[in-house]
């Protein structure tokens, strides 16, 4: 996202199209005046941001941006698609991991992504969700990510038989062995893969596995695992792929599937069964030169769909085991005070006046300032490792797969008041 | 996609990428050797394809790669990525234009869609489909497809009062007024709308119409219709989006809402309820240099999911007044005849003896010759029309919405038999 506004700017070919854009009655569209201001716009906004992994609950501001109102406006929708896609993907992809209890998941889903650049941005998301590698080589070369991969079916296909396609792959690739054994009979093909994990071993290599890209899981890793270690192949991997998600792994682990790697591919990369994370982006405070803020919000038929007004910060609170034990939003021209009250989000007459002293950790950090970065960023590395570090601070029950507990965030007492204010006067004028 | 093809190469870069990674021993896992020969490899493949905007069902050949294995091979994920999401959203918007019943839609998905490139990709495919316009100003400056937008909510909460920022609005962009008018309220909004309108007359503009994105949309359409009407702006027209997908908007139509023109963005540029297009790419025959095809295919449990061996086609046939009746799929090698024997894909049971003379096309064209084009591209104006012109011809039972009717898609009887033969033999090895 930073180097999206860093490099933010209009081009003359962008300028141009915009000048052929005409009204509905067939004149133009943009002063030229206008486009000449455009072409010399050069970024120049502050921006408060949750450092990326941080963990972000509903209806908090992740991402708070300052500065004159036409550049904060055109940044809104870049924002939007970049921040909802990928914070939607890494979300997904440590649901996955929670389900494989550690398993290491593989990211396959460049051929079901939307879009080449839709594929590369979840292989990274991904991948600071979690995953220890993906199937993108060219997210592995930009990012640095792992890559991993099998051969493919047709593969076996392009050869007169199953063996030859294993012997000549062993052949090609003595080093990189995991033999996908379903393309015509998977235990017949489990054999097989066993023969050649004896060649490799008499020529000085090592099977590093199988991969099940169909038919029933849990039978199958059972009787190829009692095949492998049978022969001796304890330390051969056995992958499984095929519209995996998060639900299906929990319940093969569950059922007591012998599978050591997860390979995750378009119910990963879409989202699938959510497909879009809905943030927004709001105007919440405004001011001319010098003067004095103005908060403003946007009402809704339903309550928790109203904005929330003011210069918002969100604070974590902790336990004493350091646990995440809550969130405030509150307005940073009105700071709490210590031990403050606060009023739950989604169910106001639920409010909470903390002990004095409670930890806490405000969020959002300054991360531009005149459009110069003022942090250094994290790298992709310290990014994955922070969202583990948060997970591990998340209690169990906000983790669980199916009916999570809801975490808590409220409003400060002070943000809360002024919010309701502004709800009655706009409600009447 | 053929972009992708012509540009398609290894880059230095990439190659120095490659030949950084290493196997499960640390050693290398490509040999200098292959990476220069990737260095030097330039695309000669045959491609024949249904040429874009043609109406495909499932199990059908789309597209068609003959050439040197390896090449055939590499492009297997690209295009799997390009055909399958463009086809979902192209798809997901015919639906969409059909709920409408020829009201114009606005394409309006950028900010969820998954990616920049998937929000043009998606505009693209929306376009094609059949859409009017797209709020993604890039994707109008690329692909030359109509540009429609309106106002924001933080054009209004940026200002102190509905009404000044509606004047300001008006002021600014007199020809191009389309007032969001649910920010407070949604008829009072319409009320300060009109009142624009009237300052808009008077000034020799006249007022484009109103957006309404959030609340009960029946009743809302309905009054703000008779507002404008009964204050002379029967030309206005009455925008609606939130949440929009088919199934909605054919139930405000049939409710009799008064709404005009359709945003709609995350549930179409995402596939939502349908992510993904689950589109493959299978070897289907194989021959060395001089000798005869050998047909290959890849078993598996469920008979639906067996791919069809040989070098596929489609063929086409159309009733008497041009509608189309059924498609068949047959191995070229063994062109059909006349009033050919056929085997129903789903329901094998069912075959059909066509009449002789039954009108037909076959649908796969040559596209590329030793990765060179044949034919001339079609404009995105000529794909849309076709796309148009394709659905005229499909029987209206196939296109609903809802239960719609099953498309026949059949074997012909020498493929059928000779898959027959071929799983036969993949059993028994």
């Amino acid at each position: 996202m930073l180097e999206y506004l860093e490099d933010l700017h209009f081009s003359d070919s962008d300028l141009s199209y915009l000048a052929t854009l005409r009204g509905n009655d067939g004149k133009i569209l943009f002063e030229p005046a206008f486009l000449d201001y455009l072409g010399e716009l050069r970024f120049e906004c502050d921006i408060d941001g949750m450092p990326e992994g941080t963990l972000v609950f509903p209806h908090e501001p992740l991402l708070r941006v300052q500065g004159p109102l036409l550049q904060c406006q055109i940044l809104e929708t870049a924002l939007l698609n970049i921040i909802n896609f990928q914070t939607l993907i890494a979300t997904k992809l440590s649901r996955v991991c929670q389900a494989t209890q550690g398993d290491p998941v593989l990211e396959f889903g460049l051929r079901r992504a939307q879009g080449i650049d839709g594929a590369l941005s979840a292989s990274r998301a991904a991948y600071i969700g979690g995953c220890a590698a993906t199937s993108n080589v060219l997210a592995g070369k930009l990012y640095g990510i792992p890559v991993k991969g099998t051969h493919a079916h047709s593969w076996i296909m392009s050869f007169a038989s199953e063996d030859e396609a294993f012997r000549a792959y062993a052949e090609a690739m003595p080093n990189n062995c995991i033999f996908l054994v379903d393309t015509f009979d998977t235990l017949k093909g489990v054999k097989k893969a066993i023969e050649m994990g004896q060649w490799l071993r008499e020529k000085g290599h090592q099977l590093v596995g199988i991969r099940l890209d169909s038919g029933e899981f849990i039978s199958l890793s059972q009787e190829a695992r009692k095949m492998l270690d049978e022969a001796g192949f304890q330390e051969a991997r056995i992958v499984a792929s095929n519209d995996l998600d998060e639900y299906l792994i929990d319940e093969l682990k569950a059922a007591g599937a012998k599978i050591n790697v997860w390979g995750v591919g378009t119910k990963l990369v879409t989202g699938y069964e959510q497909a879009a994370l809905g943030g927004v982006y709001k105007l919440t405070a405004i001011r001319d030169p010098g003067e004095e803020w103005q908060y403003r919000l946007k009402l809704s038929e339903e309550p928790i769909k109203i904005s929330n007004p003011g210069l918002l910060q969100v604070r974590r609170f902790s336990d004493a085991q350091g646990m995440f034990s809550g969130d405030m939003i509150y307005n940073q021209t009105q700071p709490p005070v210590d031990a403050p009250k606060m009023f739950n989000l989604a169910v106001p007459e639920k409010h909470t006046l903390l002990p004095a002293n409670t930890p806490y950790q405000d969020l959002l950090i300054p991360v531009l300032r005149k459009g110069q970065p003022v942090i250094e960023l994290p790298s992709l590395e310290q990014i994955r490792e922070r969202v583990q570090a948060q997970l591990a601070q998340c209690p169990a029950g906000i983790k669980r797969l199916k009916n999570p507990d809801v975490y808590s965030v409220s409003l400060e007492y002070h943000l809360y008041d002024l919010k309701q204010r502004l709800i009655n006067k706009a409600r009447s004028d």
